[in-house]
């Protein structure tokens, strides 16, 4: 393909993801947004960034609205054009496909993106939900649903008709928190059994707390360019990459045990890269609720349509399996501050791909994809990278 | 210019600004995502639309996230991408430019702006200026400061160093609550008195209430187009653009008594479209303030620095004056939903090079001028359009 191989990751920086950060949003913005530029291996002045883009899901976590020309302020360069981007907790991919888009025009050359969400700043988890649920259709907010119920309604569909059973959804859980453990950016680090995850109390059955991503703050920050080689002798390169959406209430969609817009997109990506899932060595799932990332399985083509339990039962996506799914510890474990969580993927299959990743590595990890979705599945991105 | 006369707005929508609407912020979303359609002269069907970009300033006000899918389900094209943009006030005009961007790299084909913001949902004057302080730098934020509180730091200063009334700037708002009198699509059509100004109630000295725009409900759409004839034979096209920052905090910058990023914004869109300020036969500017709009007289070469407020006293940007500014009424009298006010300044140009503006009609206007920014000036785009 043409387009593969040209727009390549050169840089990438994320604080810790945690329950409850001491730093204010801002501080965090600064932190990431200025300690990027020194993981570029061959150095990058903040004078070349001519473009900002920021992800940010809402104002209300974190309190910071404008924050493309704050963060210009803290890079010292007022000249870059920049503005925030939002797509509930696809934010962060959204700014990445942009961030691709502008590249291959030729209207930018160096694009600094930065994602954070400061979710503890609300001390209610009513408040909470109620800002979860502007992701949704202006229906299920109505209705005064908790998010989580409209991932249930997806599991239950899934389960009633393919036979996957709680355990199931348990065990992409303890994957990804053991996963977690080796990952010291992880807001858990603490290995966790199917049991604990059946006994810890149901929000929305089938859905139980540990089957959910935890509220998350962190900030993450990374570089993108059409000229990577000028800065790195191994960038990480964009090969395929697809934006799709679906009707945003479940209740709309033809098929709620799919996620349509992640296939459509992985479709794209694939097509895109050349490459297929096969060529894929490890990938970082949106996995909001266990149900997700099972699902995601079938989206991306690693399991037939009803047979994506079985991979986890069969320790296919384990970190040991033959295709290691979020090795990061996922959404899941590692957390999920939502304006932070799509840009954190791609950072985290940057450190993968250049054999940086530490105890987590992947080994001989020359291909990764990114699939970051928004509320229940209106938005979808996935995103193909190799080395 | 080869960019000149390339990308055109073909279809624009607005609903009558209003102090609190009895629609609810999907029902404006959707009455304007539809209606645009029917504003094509030559017809354009919504499965034409391959982009979608929604402008909100804070998901506050108006409870809704994720807006891009919901666009697209009420349009029935799911295969469209989309993504909101937010950069504070200028949110709408970062979404022209970014449709420009776009639609100039070939990328995309037709572009659909969905600008909204319903300001009456809070009902508290605490909470939405806690809201619109989330635009300006941290600091401005932590002392707790009123928004206006920082315009009038500007006014001071530009007062204080040229010579410029509390009269000067009630003129700007009797101008334009003047001509708002002709736009059935005001908020107010009220005529006022130098004198009602000036007795209105000191909100921040030397500001007072009768200086300052409303809080408004509103949405508008765009439709912008590569191919604009396609779709109609009277397209107004973007001649130039340009959009700019300066730090986000009044007490960072460089001059109190300018908008920095507004000069250098003008001076891009001018030289792009080879035209000047003497072309121009309207200008849609920023007046969230009566002191923004003479200070912006300046940055766009209707005056030399420090003469700005004479404009007005001579009545040169009156509607019947040599060069009418804000004829539509301006955010002081139109009034100021956030995010669909830049989308608005342009849906107000269109009409005017179209001839369809009515009473309010500038006669023989064939290039206009919209300046829109964000904060107290931490973004501005201005934007040159001509039939």
């Amino acid at each position: 393909m043409t387009v593969a191989g040209k727009i390549g990751v050169v840089g990438a920086y994320s604080t810790r993801y945690e329950s409850r950060t001491l730093k204010e949003t801002h501080e965090m913005i600064h932190e990431v947004a200025s300690h990027v530029f020194n993981t570029v291996d061959k150095g990058m002045s903040p004078r070349e960034v001519d473009l900002i883009i920021v992800s940010n899901y809402s104002d209300s976590f974190g309190g910071i609205l404008h924050s493309a020309p704050l963060v210009a302020s803290y890079i010292g360069n007022s000249d870059a054009k920049g503005f925030r981007v939002e797509n509930a907790c696809a934010s962060g991919s959204t700014a990445v496909f942009l961030a691709w888009k502008l590249l291959m025009s030729g209207a930018f050359k160096n694009v600094l993106i930065v994602g954070f969400e400061k979710m503890s700043v609300i001390g209610s988890s009513a408040k909470t939900n109620e800002l979860l649920m502007r992701t949704g259709s202006p229906e299920e907010y109505k209705v005064g649903a908790p998010f989580m119920s409209l991932y249930a309604l997806m599991a239950k569909e899934y389960m009633r008709r393919y036979g996957a059973t709680e355990e199931d959804l348990a065990m992409v859980a303890v994957k990804n928190h053991e996963n977690a453990i080796r990952n010291p950016l992880a807001q858990f680090q603490k290995k966790i059994t199917v049991e604990d995850v059946l006994r810890s109390p149901y929000i929305s059955k089938p859905l139980k707390l540990f089957d959910a991503s935890p509220i998350s703050d962190g900030a993450v920050a990374l570089l993108l360019s059409s000229e990577p080689r000028k800065y790195t002798d191994t960038p990480v390169y964009i090969a395929g990459i697809g934006l799709n959406h679906d009707y945003p209430g479940v209740y709309q969609r033809e098929d709620m045990a799919s996620i349509k817009a992640a296939k459509l997109s992985a479709d794209e990506a694939y097509k895109m890269s050349g490459l297929s899932h096969k060529e894929v060595d490890l990938f970082e799932v949106h996995d909001a609720f266990t149900i997700a990332e099972i699902i995601l399985y079938e989206m991306l083509g690693l399991a037939a349509k009803g047979e994506g339990y079985k991979l986890v039962r069969e320790g296919v996506t384990s970190f040991n399996g033959s295709k290691p799914v979020n090795p990061s510890g996922g959404l899941k474990a590692k957390g999920h501050p939502i304006g932070a969580t799509g840009v954190g993927m791609v950072a985290e299959v940057y450190w993968q791909l250049r054999g940086e990743a530490g105890a987590r590595q992947v080994s001989g990890a020359e291909v990764g994809l990114v699939e970051n979705h928004g509320g229940t599945g209106g938005t979808s991105v996935v995103i193909v990278f190799r080395r």
